[in-house]
C-alpha cells in the first residue's frame, strides 16, 4: 500500500514553504479566528474549539493568503477573507461528520460524539454565520459573492453524494461531479477570494481559481485514495470510513469495474447493501490495492496537479508560486 | 383554553390587510422563491418545496417588504431580500425539526422523517447559501450586515435554549433572551433590511427594527402560550412539543413557579427527566391553564405587540402603517 502511494508524482512536494511564507499572515487569521468563534453562549466557542484547535493543515485558509500574495496584494482584508474559508470549511466538518456518523476528525473524537448532534448542527450554522460576518467586514460584494456560491455548490455536492452511495455503477463523470462541488469548489472560492482582495485583474483571478479547482480535486482524489492506503494514526480519521459509508470514490469504482463478475456479490453485499464485518474492508482494500485502483487514483491525482501548476504559470517564478506548486506536489504525495 | 387565548388583546388583528397590501409583492417573491430553490441535484428542491410550499404565513418576508414600502421605497430590491429572509426562515426550521425531532411541520409530516435527518441538514445548509447569494445580488452590504447578524444570533439562541432545556428554574430574563435571539432577531432583521433597501433614515431603520423585534417577542410568546392551548390541527404542528422536549417556556415556569411545592415531584419527572406519558401532557396543560399562566404569556405579548405598534409613529398613518399594527394585534390574538 506505501509502496503504492510512494510511487507516483515525481517531486514529493511539501506544504512546508507556504507554511512559513505565510507564517506571520496565518498568525493574523488565527488571532481573527479565535475572536470570531467567541460567543457569551459557552458551548459554542468550546465544541468550535475543540475542532479548530485540533488544527488539520489549514489549507484553504493558506490559499486566500497565497493567492492574495502572489496576486501583489498587501493589505489586511485577505486575513478576514481567510479566516471566513476556514470557518465555512469548519461548519461542513461539523455537518458531515453528524451525516456521516463519523467517529473521528483530527485524531479527535468527533464533536458531535461528545456534545450530540444537534450542537454540532447549531454550531456549525454559527461559524456559517460568522464566516458571512468576517466577509461583511471587507466590504466586497465580489468575495462575497464568490463564497456564498462556494457554500451554496458544497450543500449541493454533499447531498449529490448522499444520494449516489451505494451505487457500483456511479460513472466517474458523476464522481468527479461531486468531488469538484463538495471539496474542490471551496479550494477554487478560497483562492479566487484572495485574487479580489488583492484587486487582480480578471485573467489572474481565473488562473488563481483554476489552480484552486484543480488543487482541490488533486486533494480529493489523494484523500479518497488514502481512505484506503492510509493510516487512522497519519490521518487523524479512521480509514476505511469511506467503505463503511459505502461511499462511491473512485478506487472503488474502478476495483469493483476491474474486479468484474468474479466479485460482484462482495461489492454488492458490502457497498450496496451495507452489511459488512471489519474482515470485509482488509479483503476490499486488498482487492482495490492489487487491482491497481489506488495507483490509478493517484495517477488521476497528479494530473490535476500538473494542471494546478501550470495555471500559475502566467505569475513571475517568485516565492509564493513556488510555494503554491510545491503544495501541488504535495497534494498527491502526503500521507495524511 | 380558548377562553383564556380570546380574553387578552382589545383589537383581534389580522394579517389579511398586510397580505392583500403586499399581494404583488409576494408574489414577486414567490417567484424568486421558486426560482432560487432550483438545483440540478433533485432532491434539494423537491425537500425544499415540501416545507416552501406548504407554506405557513410568509410573516418575515411580508415585514421585509412592508418596511420598504412604508418606508418610501419602490424598488425590486426588497423582493431579494424578502426570499432571503424566507430561505433563512426555512433553513432554520429544516435544523430545528432535526435537532428537536419534530414530527409535524406546517401541518405535513417533517422533512427529515422523510428524507432523513442528513438531507434537512444540506438542504438547510443549501437554503442558507441561496439566501446569501439573493443578498449578493442586491449589493447590499447593509442588508447583507443585518441578516448575517441576524443568522448568528439565532444559532446562538437555539444553542441557549438546548443548553438551557429541562430547567426548571430557568430565569424569565434567560427565556426573554433565548426568545429575542432565536425569534425575535429575524424579524428586526426582516424589517430593517427592508428599511435598508428603501434608502431609510437611521431613524426610520431604527423604528422599523425596534417594530420587527417586539413584534417577534409578541409571536414567540404566543407561540409558546399556543403550545399548550391551541390546537394541533390548526397549528400545524403538534400542541405540546415544548413539553414533549422538556423546553423552559414561560408559560411552563410561570406555571412550575406558582403551583409551588405541591407539584415539583411532577415536573421534576415530566420536565427535568423527561419522564412522560400521554396523560402529563393533559395535566401539565391543565395546571398551566389554571394558574393563569397563559394569560400572563398573552399580557406579556400584548405589551410586546404594544410596543412594536408604538414603533411605528413616525410614520404617517398611512395603510401600510395600518397593516403593520394590524400584524401587532394579530400576534397575539392569532390561533395558528
Amino acid at each position: 500500500m506505501t509502496s503504492a502511494l510512494a510511487a507516483l508524482a515525481p517531486e514529493p512536494g511539501s506544504v512546508d514553504l507556504l507554511i512559513d511564507l505565510a507564517a506571520k499572515d496565518m498568525a493574523g487569521v488565527d488571532v481573527l479566528i479565535v475572536q470570531r468563534m467567541q460567543s457569551p453562549v459557552a458551548v459554542i466557542p468550546a465544541l468550535a474549539d475543540h475542532l479548530i484547535a485540533a488544527g488539520g493543515k489549514r489549507l484553504r485558509p493558506l490559499l486566500t493568503v497565497a493567492a492574495d500574495r502572489l496576486a501583489g496584494g498587501h493589505g489586511d482584508n485577505c486575513l478576514k477573507l481567510a479566516a471566513a474559508v476556514e470557518f465555512i470549511h469548519t461548519a461542513t466538518l461539523l455537518h458531515d461528520d453528524v451525516v456521516d456518523g463519523s467517529q473521528l476528525r483530527r485524531g479527535k473524537v468527533a464533536a458531535h460524539l461528545i456534545w450530540g448532534g444537534a450542537q454540532s448542527v447549531l454550531v456549525g450554522d454559527f461559524l456559517f454565520a460568522r464566516a458571512f460576518e468576517l466577509m461583511v467586514d471587507t466590504h466586497s460584494i465580489q468575495a462575497l459573492d464568490i463564497l456564498a456560491r462556494a457554500s451554496r455548490l458544497i450543500a449541493e455536492g454533499e447531498v449529490l453524494q448522499l444520494t449516489r452511495a451505494h451505487d457500483l455503477n456511479l460513472g466517474q463523470d458523476v464522481y468527479l461531479e461531486i468531488i469538484a462541488a463538495k471539496t474542490a469548489e471551496l479550494f477554487a472560492a478560497a483562492a479566487e477570494a484572495g485574487a479580489v482582495s488583492a484587486g487582480a485583474s480578471d485573467e489572474a483571478r481565473n488562473a488563481l481559481r483554476n489552480f484552486g479547482l484543480n488543487l482541490g480535486l488533486a486533494f480529493q482524489l489523494a484523500d479518497d485514495a488514502l481512505d484506503y492506503g492510509g493510516e487512522t494514526a497519519a490521518l487523524g480519521k479512521n480509514a476505511g470510513d469511506d467503505f463503511r459509508e459505502g461511499k462511491s470514490t473512485l478506487p472503488l469504482l474502478l476495483a469493483i469495474a476491474r474486479t468484474g463478475t468474479a466479485e460482484t456479490a462482495f461489492w454488492q453485499r458490502t457497498v450496496g447493501n451495507l452489511d459488512q464485518t471489519d474482515a470485509d474492508f482488509l479483503r476490499a482494500r486488498d482487492l482495490i490495492v492489487s487491482t491497481g485502483a489506488i495507483d490509478a487514483t493517484l495517477d488521476l491525482a497528479a494530473v490535476y496537479a500538473a494542471t494546478a501548476k501550470q495555471a500559475l504559470s502566467i505569475f513571475p517564478a517568485n516565492n509564493w508560486r513556488k510555494a503554491l506548486e510545491s503544495l501541488a506536489d504535495f497534494s498527491v504525495t502526503r500521507r495524511t
